[in-house]
């Protein structure tokens, strides 16, 4: 049996190009006692991935040059000599981008099984993945979104934005959505749950904003940063939060850590007895249960919808990554492996 | 009897001129039932009171030119038709700039009894006053601060500042003060409980952080904003607090909700998963008998220390708020008028 995977050939400039990725063919070895082999299913992609690609990106040691490329994947157990994981269980982990995996469950895979709850696995990396706990967390926690809020959402149709305008009304508040294309604003709207939208690649934010929001923005849950930041700020009401969760727009090939546009607004913050706060979603670890337990049941009374946009094949995967960077996705990003 | 005040004459443009006020003088009427007649002591002087005289200023109603202007002050019942106030009770309340002041106790005036604790009335505006509380709840609350943390306080010397480093060594943690001169550093060292001192005008600020926090900022009590919180933000450790007090560096004459510094690494807020949060002290009105018994005590057992910078006379007030723009009061800044 022959694993195929991705392994880091050169870091990015700019967009990923193919050719920052080799494609390497091993044979897949024996288990050892406790591992076992999964075959994997799918891939998923966020924007925090280009980091991991980038040296001295500084949120988690990036790769070597050779090295398989980082990222979450789930898939079925297909052989194992692990009691705890049985043929035909689906798990999830840090696979990396490779077509099958060998794991023994330690916590550098951090391997989930996946419940079987009638979904499509590919939701354990979605909305009931780090995808959704990241929305889940972000709002509730980190935002303390309150009945009656005023939401806005930038990048309200990527994979976290999306589960948002359900989670805002679940809780009787009402999410605004910001979007560059129509076909998604028209999606947020219709699916996910959205109260209104706006395209602010065609309209003029600022009086959108103005209009959408008489009363002022209560909570903003941010993914985009930069300009979409300030034009937001002076809308802000008092106390309100600014759940700093990406800062996709100024996200630069020198990593988290440099950006390239000042923030005219931040003044705001303190003007408005405000809270701008970030936050990481392996913090929130020992709650997951909690957050699964109450997306799958939101899931199943349909109050919490989920929309995916899945390529297929591992040599799709460094394309996917750009779609993030390039606001092609409708949904949550996933590569189908097989 | 004659009471004198100062009435707003002209809106400022740049630092405060004599001229921007008139001098009045007044026959003092005679006392209606429930009111009480008060000698003032001492006013107070505070940042934000320059956004009184603007208009459109965004914090509180602006002034009408002719009016008295506003200010918090301490002073002596010196004839009383209201029970609830003796002749000879020591009062505190927002008085605004006048020798006397008529009051009823009711909410416009939020006049407050200063116990005789034995210490000079002037403490009731600052350590033991919204100054004093503002370094307590913006440190404790606010800042979250724990044992250990490792603070850095812009603007140190002046009235909130001034009381932060002896709050953080109570608590078992490290204060590291900005000032502009060496004088102002030294006191702080010597008499104000500050573990070491950064003289940001002669001093390489950031350079001085590297060598100072070696291990990063874990809490930030910023009265100043702009640049200097330009250069602290690569320093912040994760989860990092920011308290944004006040930004002084940055006020414009157009008011709370304009500045003309653009902030470069706003972007380490989220990259740090640290929080950055406004407050206002008169949201904690409900806890000032926790502030004022602590803080108190403290000042009993020498753990809490404080300075003040006395000015004499009415008309002195317009030069000792820009003192305060100019960074040349040590501690909190006073006037006495009697």
């Amino acid at each position: 049996m022959i694993n195929r995977k991705l392994v880091l050939a050169a870091r990015p400039q700019g967009l990923i190009k193919d050719s920052d990725f080799s494609l390497k063919e091993e044979d897949i070895r024996d288990l050892k006692s406790g591992e076992c082999l999964i075959k994997t299913k799918f891939l998923s992609l966020a924007p925090v991935m280009k980091y991991y690609m980038i040296d001295g990106a500084g949120i988690e040691a990036p790769l070597h040059i050779g090295e398989t490329m980082r990222g979450r994947g789930v898939g079925e157990v297909i052989k194992s000599s692990n009691p705890l994981y049985n043929e035909g269980d689906i798990v999830q982990g840090k696979f990396g981008w490779q077509e099958y995996v060998i794991s023994d469950g330690a916590a550098d895979k951090m391997l989930y099984k996946v419940p079987n709850n009638g979904l499509s696995p590919s939701t354990a990396l979605g909305v009931l993945g780090m995808t959704g706990y990241t929305s889940y967390f972000g709002l509730y926690d980190v935002g303390k979104l309150k009945t009656g809020d005023n939401v806005l959402v930038s990048a309200a149709a990527g994979g976290v934005g999306s589960s948002i305008g359900s989670l805002a009304k679940i809780k009787s508040a009402k999410a605004i959505g910001l979007s560059s294309t129509d076909e998604k604003c028209q999606l947020l709207k219709t699916k996910l749950n959205y109260h209104d939208t706006i395209n602010y690649k065609t309209e003029n934010l600022d009086e959108k904003l103005s209009e959408l929001f008489p009363d002022g923005i209560d909570l903003f849950f941010d993914n985009v940063g930069g300009e979409v930041l300030d034009t937001v700020l002076p809308h802000i009401n008092r106390y309100a939060r600014i759940v700093c969760c990406g800062r996709i727009s100024t996200y630069s090939d020198k990593g988290l850590k440099t950006q390239n546009y000042s923030l005219k607004n931040w003044h705001m913050i303190g003007a408005t007895r405000s809270r701008m706060e970030g936050f990481f979603i392996y913090d929130y670890e020992d709650r997951i249960t909690e957050a699964y337990t109450n997306m799958s049941q939101w899931i199943k009374e349909g109050k919490l919808s989920y929309h995916e946009d899945i390529q297929e094949g591992l040599e799709s995967m460094p394309q996917a990554l750009n779609r993030l960077f390039e606001g092609k996705n409708v949904g949550k990003q996933l590569v189908k492996i097989s």
